[in-house]
């Protein structure tokens, strides 16, 4: 006989879910939110982490994104095409690519960045300035956490 | 000329995507987890979901493990199939496909449930009780905020 009835709703107390579904959530809306401005979140990952962090080893770039290599190569060869980023051999140790962002990508970036900004003030939108403050020291924390677990 | 030195950190204040790379972290932690138990995280996903909410139809699976249809039907026929799960076309609605676990697959849910226990709690260390409760309220609001957007 099948366990039926409505289960126990032990994940509504399991923190780590809460996280994964609200980001599957903010996800979604800001997938849409691009799309109406003709960009794909791809795209957006990478200028976005670019315009961060300044120049960045491909492999970086791919673990900020926490996109796959071969999407981030995709994706920042596309740009390049476009004028929009540059890649360069290290002139230290040739096994690396680094990539930045030309002016025209930083202005690429610019044409987005108020959609993510609508984004984030949706998402937050009530909250004071220090309950976002709180909020970030507690996530801050659980990462702090969980990079430090080995 | 490119866009060098070390970006502008904007990233830093950004919460979504604070949220966003706290789960890829935490996914990354918990395959490594669940893979030493011999487990998936697929499958980990659809028997978490079906314990928490009891039956669900297969489009709620989709929905809840935020995985792709696809991948949900895979999980959930091998589920079948190893007599863990059940699949049953709903009686008011042939349309839908009903799954819930039997009492095996709950069984195998409380195997894997351990891991998962250790993982929140390792990301949660140093937490008070109120600043866990903090946290899921700020975190709820943040869902509240983006479901109701429409």
């Amino acid at each position: 006989m099948p366990i039926s009835g409505q289960g126990d709703k032990w994940l509504h107390n399991f923190v780590p879910y809460l996280i994964y579904r609200i980001t599957n959530q903010l996800n979604q809306r800001l997938r849409g939110r691009l799309r109406k401005s003709g960009i794909n979140i791809s795209r957006w990952r990478v200028l976005s982490v670019l315009r961060a962090h300044g120049e960045l080893t491909l492999g970086r770039v791919v673990d900020l994104t926490a996109m796959d290599q071969p999407a981030v190569s995709r994706v920042v060869a596309q740009l390049e095409e476009e004028g929009l980023a540059l890649r360069q051999v290290s002139s230290e140790d040739s096994r690396f690519v680094h990539v930045s962002l030309t002016p025209a990508g930083d202005s690429a970036f610019q044409d987005i960045y108020p959609a993510a900004q609508r984004h984030q003030e949706l998402a937050l939108s009530g909250f004071t300035k220090k309950e976002i403050d709180t909020l970030k020291s507690l996530l801050l924390r659980i990462q702090r956490n969980i990079t430090s677990e080995e």
